[in-house]
């Protein structure tokens, strides 16, 4: 019997997803010894949909095992409260959280506002000068569609192939989250290592006028790492959700 | 010279807003420190338009001090990341935060979902009943205009007057901020002592069913703390903002 498991956490205080050696606190180790009181003892490994990184939050991750469903509230009881269990089920037989996948969705949160923000540290990159989001949007238009992102994953990297199609892609001023909060959605069948955080990164640099759209555009073909921009800090950064069997997270008209 | 500080602070981690003896941490200790060493060296005493009890957060504090005021990124740079300056600006002559105000506005979050949150733990009161949104809406309707709201703040009390005005109260559906997020907003003249949080626990019981609308509507006649629900936690407590001249924080039609 195999399960799914879909997951929040709050990235800030764990080193990323994956388990490591030594005593370094991760989301897989966490919930890998709740499990394991619950089923009975014995460690299960977990598949996850999305590595994230150091300090990278979710909203909507999906983890699977082999084994039963346990009961989320039992789940929760175990777990530190950095991290949440939203729901644990029974799956096909042939699920796997990763190999399933057929998009993964992101969000990416910029503070655009001088002072910095007491209630969103850790939960937004604060930038105190002025983004232009009709050039962030148009940026994000250019997205859509299969590029090459060679130029938005460190050059030294496991990665063989870099084309990667993207379903949807925005920026939107959220309002009711603040003055100057923005958010920058994206689906895409997978993403490269710090793709997402060197994406906006360099979409900011667009924003405030550095680069052109143009030469935005221009990164999307292959170009080398070297002539992307920066990568974003990665607590601005959440799994937003993960689809599967076709089915986008983010809908889009 | 006056001067007037607009602040956001995540409460989680100070006893409140009030200096208290012995090694307490509170927003007006951090602040009244910052401000000395800018104000070059002497503490000057400050004035909170609404002392937030432990564990209360602020969107929109307002202080005031006698003396000039100081730039926002300098204090910033010497406050604890848990409080943050907004604005700090010169005011009129005889400018009191609290005597000026003419206005209150708070925010309280219910999460009512199954799970607990990660990201919204220490931010919103999670519940994991279903809660009739219907029925909170007639309780926030009902509390707009002056009423004797004695049932809603602790017996022994140093409060003289009961009657406070409401001018704005509702009750919304918060999906932007994910499925089950509830948010509570009300503007009055002054609040009583955990009165917000009272009001709120008490609400949430006509929203479960275990009392009607019309006996929340009887408790705001000069009934008895005795009578009113629980007090809801203080970490799900928000000041909004502060009006002052008659300008309202809560926009009403």
């Amino acid at each position: 019997m195999r399960s799914r498991l879909v997951l929040e956490y709050d990235g800030g205080a764990f080193a990323g997803w994956a388990r490591q050696p030594g005593d370094v606190r991760t989301v897989e180790a966490e919930l890998t010894r709740a499990l394991a009181v619950l089923l009975g003892g014995a460690e299960v490994p977990l598949t996850v949909a999305g590595r994230t990184d150091t300090g990278v939050h979710a909203l909507g991750q999906v983890a699977s095992y082999a084994g039963p469903p346990v009961r989320v509230s039992g789940l929760n009881a175990l777990l530190p409260d950095d991290v949440a269990v939203l729901a644990c089920e029974e799956a096909e037989d042939d699920f796997d959280a990763r190999r399933s996948a057929t998009s993964r969705a992101y969000l990416y949160r910029v503070l655009a506002r001088g002072p910095r923000s007491a209630l969103w540290r850790g939960r937004a990159w604060h930038r105190s000068g002025a983004l232009d989001v009709d050039r962030l949007a148009a940026c994000a238009e250019a997205l859509v569609g299969t590029h090459d992102f060679t130029a938005f994953t460190p050059t030294e990297t496991y990665h063989v192939r870099f084309a990667r199609e993207v379903f949807a892609a925005s920026w939107r001023a959220a309002f009711e989250l603040g003055p100057g909060m923005l958010e920058f959605t994206v689906e895409a069948d997978t993403f490269m290592r710090q793709m997402n955080r060197v994406l906006v990164g360099t979409m900011v640099e667009v924003g405030v006028g550095k680069r052109t759209v143009d030469e935005f555009r221009a990164l999307l073909r292959g170009a080398p790492r070297s002539q992307a921009g920066v990568t974003a800090p990665a607590h601005g950064l959440y799994l937003l959700g993960v689809g599967y069997g076709g089915r986008r997270v983010i809908a889009t008209s």
